[in-house]
C-alpha cells in the first residue's frame, strides 16, 4: 500500500501574535515543522508547539529561516555558506531543546521560506543546509523541496531525504515551483489540489504546467494553515488521498 | 593535591562590535560560558568562540541570559517560571548544536547577569533554571554562585552542580555577593584578589566583608575579562593558585 | 453641548502579522494612538495606519512603549527615568516622521502598557515621559489616563492634557483601574460599558467598584479593538454617545 | 578661500558595545552622521552622541541604515522603494526628536552603508531616500556620495545636496569607489590620504585609480573612525587641508 505523509508549516505565532490554526492542523496533518524563533516563534509558542503536536500524535521537526521576523523568513539575507550553516544549525539545536521540555522530540528538518528557496536553487547554499544538519545529528532526516538542489545535498551529506511535494502550487518545465504572482503559481480549487496531490503520490511525480511529467519520490504533501480556506483545503487532501487508500503516515516513526 | 576551575564569560561579541580578549583568557581559563545570542552573541561570534575554545584545549558551557541586547542582560525581564525553563532551554540546545558544529561539546550551563541573579535569590526561578537544564540532557553540570538557591536548585533536579566564587567580589554577611555600586562590592587589586581566590580553594568557604567565614564547596573560580586590567588580574589569579601547588583543571573532563 | 473624543490603539500589526480590526475602529474612533515599532508596528505598517487613518478623517497620536516586541510592551522593563525619555522620544520623532510621509500629522501622545501603567502610578516616570513629550514639540496634546500621576505630570511640563477614562474597566477606590484578572476588572455587557461611559461623561467622574464618584475631566473615551466583540462594544459605545446628543470629535482640530 | 566639511560616522556603540573613539572624532570633524538605531546606535547612543557633538559645535545629521544590528547595515535587505522610503523617514524622525532632547538639531541625512551603496547605484532606491528627506523636512541638506545617483536624486526632490568624497579611498574609471577587497580600494598611507584630499578639495575633482579626473563638487571629506589609525589619520586630513589655507566649517551653519 502507498504512504505519504502530510506536512505544514506550525508554530508561527510570535509573542501576542497568532498565525493560522494550528489545532485543526494537527488533526490532518502527520508532520509539522515548526518554526524556531528567527522567522518567526519564539520559545514559549514552539514549547507550545510541540506539546499540542506530542498529543496529537504528530511528528516535529526543526523550519530553520533568515534571521528576520519582520520579514517572516521571506526576504534573502545576504549571508555566507559559513554563516547559514552556522544558523540552521542554531535553530535546530534550539528546537530540539525545547521539544525535548516540551515532551517531545524534532525527528527532521526542513528549510523555511527564502532559505528553502535559495537552497532549492544554489548548490552551495543547499550543501550549507544539509551539513548544519548533519552536524547537529545525523539521524535528523532532511525534509526537501523534489526535484531541487535540496535532495541531492542531503544525500551528499549521507542524509536520510524525504520529498515532499505541493498540492496546490504549479511546477515549472524545470521542475521548480512557479513564482508566486506568476500565472499558474496556484492552484485555487481545493478539489483540484486535492486530486492532484493523489496524482502526484500515484504516479510518484510532478506534472508541470506544461503538461510535462517529471518522476520523483513523493513522500510528503505540504499543506498550508494560513489563508481563509486553508484548513479545509488541507482536509480534502487528506481524506482524497484516503478514500483511494493510500496510508497517510508520518515518514518517521516515534 | 586540591583542584580548581577557573572559568570565565567569552562570547559576548555581537555582529560587528567586539567585547573582551577572549584569546588572552583561552589561555587562562578551564572553562568558558559562552552567550547563546540572547544577551550577546550570535551564531557566528559562538562557533568561533567554540572552535578557539577547542583549540584551547577549554571546556565550553551554554550561558544563557534574558532576551536583552541592549541591555547585555544585566535588566530582570518580567517572566514566569515556565517562561524562564523554555527560555533556558531554548539557549542551551542552540549552543549544544553550534558547538556540535564548531567541533567542541557543551559541558554545563551558568546562568549569566540578571537570570543569574534573580535564580540566586528566588528558589521558583533557579528551580525553573535547573529543570531546564535538566529536561534538555541530565550529563550538563550545573555551574551555581556558591551559596545561593542554584545550588539546592541544581541539587533537587539531581543534577551535578559545581559551585563558583568571585576573587574580586566581595560577599555580604548572608553569603550573596555585595550589590556593585555599594562599598566593599569589589576587590580591586589583583593581586588581593588572588590572594583571596587561594584562600577560599585552601578553606573551601568565603570570607565575608564583615569577617565571617562561610563554608562552601569552591570548585571553580570566576574571572572576568572586560574592563583595563581584567586579563592581567586573571593571569594573576591563576599565578597565583599555581604557585601554592593547586591543581587547575576543568570540573568536566574532555 | 457636551464633547467627547473615542480613541482606540491602533497599527498593532508586525511585519506579516496581523492584530485587530484597523478598519472598522477607523469607523468609529475620532483619535487613534499608533504603535510605533517598540512593542508594536513597523515602518510599513505605521505608514498604512496613518494614511488609512487620515482618509477616514481621524486623529493621530504617537503611541510609545517599551522595547519588547516579544511582550508585546505589557512587561516593564527596568530603565532609568533618562533612558525613559530618550525612548519616548525617539518613538515620538519615528512616528511624527513617518505620518508626514504618509500625509498625516501626529497631534498626540499616549503611553503604552506597562509604560502606562508605570507612568500613572509614579511621578518620576510620569514626568519623563511628559519631557519627552515637551522636548520633541510643545504643542502635543498628552493624552493621558483620568486620576493618575500622567495627568499632573503633563500639567507640569505645560502641555495640554486630555483624560481618558475605560468604558470597560472598572475602578478602585483609589481611582486607578482594578488589574485585568481581579474580580470588577472588565465590564463584558456592552450595553453596560456603552451606558458607563456615556455616565461618564455626563457626570465627568468615574464610579469605582464601591461606588464612589471621582470627579474628574473626561474628554476621551478609550475603546478596545482585540477580542471578539470589540469593534461591536465600540460601536454601541459611540451609539450611546451619540443618541444622548453627546457630540464625537477629536479633541484636537485639524 | 576655500571651504570644507569633514564628516564621519558617530554614535555606532549599541548597548553594552562600544565602537570607535567618537570623542576624539569630535574634536576633528564638523559634522557627525549618527546612527538611528537601526544599524547600530540606540535611543541612549544617540542622545549622548548628540549631545557631545552640540557641546563640541558639530552638526548632527540622521544617519539611517537597513534594519540590520547583526549585519551593521552592511548586507542588502531586499525592499520595495516604498518600504525604503519609510524606513529612512522613520529613522530621520526618530533623530530628529531625540537630538531634540539633547538639545541640538539635525541639519543633515547621509545613508549608511549597503542602503548608502544601493542609493548609489540605483536611481529608484536614491529617489526613494531623498523623498523621505523631503517628506519629513525640506530643510534637510542630503550629505551624498559624490558623482553617483544619489547626488541627482536629492536634485530631483528639490533637496540641497552636499557631495562628500573619501580620503583613503579609490575611484573606479565610472567615479564609483572601488570595492573593499578589490586592489586600488584604500589608500593605506594617512599622508597620502591627507595630501589626496587636499587635491580633490582643490580641485573639485576625484582622480581615478586609472587617472582619469572626474570634476564633481567636492564639498565634504569623510573620515573613518574605526580601526587602530583612523583618528589619526582623520587629524592629518584635518591638518593638511588647514595648513593649505582650506577652511574647515560644516556646510550647514548652526
Amino acid at each position: 500500500m502507498t504512504t505519504v505523509d502530510i506536512n505544514s508549516d506550525l508554530g508561527e505565532a510570535f509573542g501576542a501574535w497568532t498565525c493560522g490554526d494550528d489545532s485543526a492542523l494537527l488533526g490532518i496533518v502527520t508532520s509539522a515543522n515548526v518554526a524556531c524563533g528567527f522567522h518567526a516563534g519564539d520559545p514559549d509558542v514552539m514549547a507550545d508547539t510541540f506539546a499540542l503536536a506530542r498529543d496529537s500524535g504528530v511528528a516535529v521537526g526543526a523550519h530553520p529561516g533568515y534571521a528576520d521576523l519582520q520579514g517572516f523568513g521571506r526576504r534573502r539575507i545576504p549571508m555566507s555558506e559559513r554563516e547559514i550553516e552556522r544558523l540552521v544549525a542554531y535553530q535546530i539545536g534550539a528546537a530540539q531543546a525545547v521539544a525535548a521540555l516540551a515532551g517531545h522530540r524534532i525527528t527532521h528538518v526542513k528549510a523555511h521560506g527564502a532559505l528553502a528557496n535559495v537552497a532549492s536553487a544554489e548548490r552551495g547554499v543547499a550543501d550549507a543546509v544539509a551539513r548544519a544538519i548533519r552536524a547537529v545529528d545525523r539521524d535528523l532526516v532532511h525534509l526537501a523541496i523534489a526535484l531541487t538542489e535540496q535532495m541531492a545535498a542531503g544525500e551528499r551529506a549521507g542524509l536520510r531525504v524525504v520529498a515532499e511535494v505541493f498540492a496546490d502550487r504549479g511546477y515549472a518545465e524545470d521542475g521548480q515551483l512557479v513564482r508566486r504572482g506568476l500565472p499558474g503559481a496556484m492552484i485555487d480549487d481545493p478539489d483540484a489540489a486535492a486530486l492532484r496531490a493523489l496524482r502526484m503520490v500515484e504516479d510518484q511525480a510532478v506534472v508541470t504546467v506544461g503538461g510535462r511529467r517529471l518522476p520523483t519520490p513523493v513522500e510528503s504533501i505540504c499543506v498550508h494553515g494560513d489563508g481563509p480556506h486553508a484548513v479545509d483545503a488541507a482536509r480534502r487532501i487528506r481524506a482524497q488521498l484516503a478514500a483511494a487508500g493510500v496510508a497517510i503516515a508520518p515518514f518517521v516513526r516515534g
